[in-house]
């Protein structure tokens, strides 16, 4: 079963290595482990629900306490301290878009809010409910998977937004076609999630990002239904899909999409390099994306993460050869590694492989095959359970993103990690604070930076810490005029950053959009702007 | 000079061939070819400007005149027989955002409409004046062409938006770059006009459609600056640029945009090849593109199409040796010709040209090599100059253009063609109905088709054809579930059918955004929607 206050499914851990406990330990100092607060505790804190049941509407106390919160450090540090709510009222799971309407039709008479629900991965409180007295109806899609319609021709599918990534790659592959679209949070984050949050899956090189693949998509708003797109390519005025696409929720609820789908691919390998510093290796991405090679991801780790990446994957006598091999071959010891995903029919992945290897080659890189990237496509999805394991053993986790252009890549990233740095050692705390590159484009490329501190005892230390750390890197990432996400959305954590990047006029703009389908405020109020 | 009631410099004359002359009017009739109205007649129906000249303002009767229509087909029949107006009141020249900037505030104080003016070829009437009782102010902004900055370590290029094709390609490649944007329209059109309208250039499938070039844009709004994108990708909120794109004045005057360039390619070829039919042809384009062959430009013509091109093209000796060396090669009386772009560096080129005559020849293609493609590519921009060629010679010409799925492109074809026939026939007149396909996307293509029939000697008579024409297509359009343009834009000739597109919602939700930062309407007002 979902775990209730953590990352996936109750029957699955990911244990964190001795050696790895041991490495942490020694950098950030032992973290205290108080007990969790157990479900029937949080379940007491339930207050009774301000709505009566209406048909199909849960409004027993677990299922407004599992609603109530996503994945971020705030929530998390919520649900792990028993400090959780404001919670929803009740919780609707309609399967169809006539059943959606439905439900908004209803809280409105009623005078609710509504907050959409996908597979509660937001990691930055899209799902938060924020009391300003209104009752809140937690609208679940889950039950809205179901794959609806294919073209194999044009290659669209219309799928229910309701469907996280397994139950919408199984439908789609068994007509021999993929979506594409790979997030960490794949295991439980659905396809309308995915669109009102620009979601970033990890072959985004290959695949595009989700506003590259949608194709058109039918909502439920406040007082009416709203089709968006459809059309192949347009010049009659603003695309509409790109107003839907970062929603959040606010403009409506995403019920079925259109979206571009491919086949499956024959062969899929990802490649690992290393290179002897991170100057070497950002000159190699940014030279592999300018030659158009078609990798479908590339990955470039900073020092810092190649050594703990190693180090917390625990293959100790593995790293020893590794570090061995790449000092013979003169990496020295500040080596960063490199994965290129090669996926495509056998004859297309040749070609993509020599070209993209032969210019990492020549810029320094020392490939060491795919052994290690088999290894990361078969935890893609399960390094989130690590979080679990990390707060059991006494250490936060958060994870802060942005996009630069080439030219500022690293200065931006230095910026990010001291930041971090700064906010903890205020405390007398130290962080270990590494990043990655792992979406490419011509003009830039995407910047994820980790960040692990000890856990402080309590949840007002937790909690005051996390937003020290949080608004000093979220203040380093704005002063280097980036945005202020890539790929996680704006939920409520980013909500006051979002105005220096949008301009207090394009602010204007969305608000106004917002108050045109939502006069009353009523969907998923407080959250983007 | 450029032409004050036609297409180009009026030092250039593009011929229509005798045959080509013979072969229209053996299908069509022979149309009437009254004389056309003259500048200084013209020029005597300005009348006197409700505004007084402003520094830098030009009030005179010519320019006003210049500055009163584009290029639509209503624009130039107006011109032609000399049926001109409204006017604007004035012609304002800002050479910078600060001057574009000033030009509106002085618009707003003096209770003036503004309506932006690139290189006067929109050919859906986007600068046409609608006297709503306000006087207008006509924005030039040829002066404000310059490369302002450039990053090639980020590919990217800030550039003034009013520079024409030519102006800012030669800007561009002196550093060794381009954008790569090559509307029909290249020798006139401007940055600015491409952003407002969503314009889609002829190698669109290597560089992408001007919305996959805009990084961000500064607008000065009626009320404000507005500072827009600029983001290498970002998950935070709507994608504000996709408000701009496609704004066609409404929200502000673009006056500066930072655009994705590219390196100058090496190498560059144009292929040809024939068919026996369409859908050999059409099969074998959704081949190539399903394949993700990086071809420049990919076009298919029509059976009706390749053969006027041919004829029109005048190249008498050179057409019976392709008739006989294609019915020789069995691909009878009905070919259809289709176009390869090969564009990249040399290894890349060799590749591209592999891998898609690869696919074609097994379609069933007959490739005949690259010299009717270098003709082409040498003449891409002059083929507009063919209308004044047309009309002296007594025939109308009119394009008509949208985009659809792969599974609808023959029906939406038949149904356009059949339509322009429908219309002309109830006047006892015959159309030259022809397509083309000239962009592909995954889920489909565009649609271009060009319609010829005979002037009718009066204003009123060519207007009321055209409007019947006009109408009758866009309704064959709109009933196919195909958008109203997929590179022209609305203007005022598209505005009836943009609801179908974008839904009422779609709409209301537009005019809210225009709204916001233009609630007074001045900014080119009654167009789009």
């Amino acid at each position: 079963m979902r775990r209730w206050n953590g990352w996936g499914d109750d029957t699955i851990d990911k244990a964190l290595p001795a050696a790895a406990r041991a490495f942490l330990e020694s950098r950030l100092g032992r973290g205290d482990t108080p007990i969790d607060a157990s479900l029937d505790s949080a379940c007491a804190q339930v207050p009774a629900s301000r709505l009566n049941a209406e048909p199909g509407w849960d409004v027993s106390a677990e299922a407004r306490l599992r609603h109530a919160h996503g994945q971020s450090f705030a929530d998390w540090a919520a649900v792990r301290h028993g400090d959780v709510g404001p919670f929803p009222d009740a919780v609707a799971t309609p399967a169809t878009h006539a059943d959606t309407r439905a439900v908004l039709d209803r809280a409105r008479a009623l005078g609710a809010v509504v907050i959409p629900y996908g597979g509660g991965t937001s990691v930055v409180g899209h799902l938060k409910v924020i009391d300003d007295g209104r009752p809140v109806v937690c609208v679940d899609m889950s039950h809205n998977a179901r794959l609806l319609d294919l073209n194999p021709r044009d290659r669209i599918a219309r799928i229910g937004a309701g469907a996280p990534g397994p139950v919408l790659e199984a439908q789609l592959r068994a007509h021999g076609f993929v979506l594409g679209h790979y997030p960490q949070s794949f295991d439980y984050s659905t396809l309308g999630g995915w669109i009102v949050t620009r979601s970033a899956g990890q072959q985004s090189r290959r695949y595009g990002r989700i506003e590259d693949l949608l194709h058109g998509a039918r909502l439920a708003c406040a007082g009416s239904d709203f089709d968006v797109g459809g059309q192949v390519a347009s010049s009659a005025g603003p695309d509409l899909r790109q107003l839907v696409l970062g929603s959040e929720g606010r403009l409506g609820i995403v019920t079925e999409a259109d979206m571009h789908v491919c086949p499956v691919a024959d062969h899929e390998a990802f490649h690992t390099l290393f290179f002897a510093d991170w100057d070497a290796a950002l000159a190699a991405a940014r030279s592999i994306t300018h030659a158009g090679v078609a990798v479908s991801m590339l990955r470039v780790s900073n020092a810092e993460e190649t050594d703990t990446q190693l180090r917390i994957a625990g293959h100790e006598s593995a790293i020893a050869w590794l570090r061995s091999y790449l000092g013979w071959r003169r990496l020295g010891d500040r080596p960063c590694m490199m994965m290129l995903g090669v996926t495509g029919d056998r004859a297309l992945a040749r070609r993509i492989r020599r070209d993209a290897l032969g210019i990492a080659r020549a810029a320094g890189g020392v490939h060491i095959g795919t052994r290690m990237g088999a290894i990361w496509a078969k935890n893609r999805f399960a390094g989130a359970y690590l979080r679990n394991s990390l707060w059991d053993a006494g250490f936060a986790v958060d994870t802060m993103e942005t996009a630069v252009p080439w030219s500022r890549t690293t200065a931006a990233m230095s910026a990010m990690q001291q930041a971090a740095h700064a906010a903890l050692n205020r405390y007398d705390e130290r962080a270990l604070a590494f990043a990655h590159l792992s979406h490419v484009y011509a003009a830039g490329s995407s910047l994820y930076m980790t960040v692990i501190w000890r856990r402080g005892g309590d949840y007002a230390t937790d909690i005051e810490r996390w937003r020290s750390l949080k608004a000093a890197v979220s203040q380093a990432i704005v002063g280097a005029g980036a945005t202020i996400s890539h790929q996680h959305g704006v939920g409520v954590d980013h909500a006051p950053y979002l105005a220096p990047e949008k301009s207090e006029t394009g602010i204007d703009l969305i608000r106004a959009a917002l108050a045109e389908l939502d006069p009353d405020g009523m969907m998923n109020p407080h959250k983007l702007c």
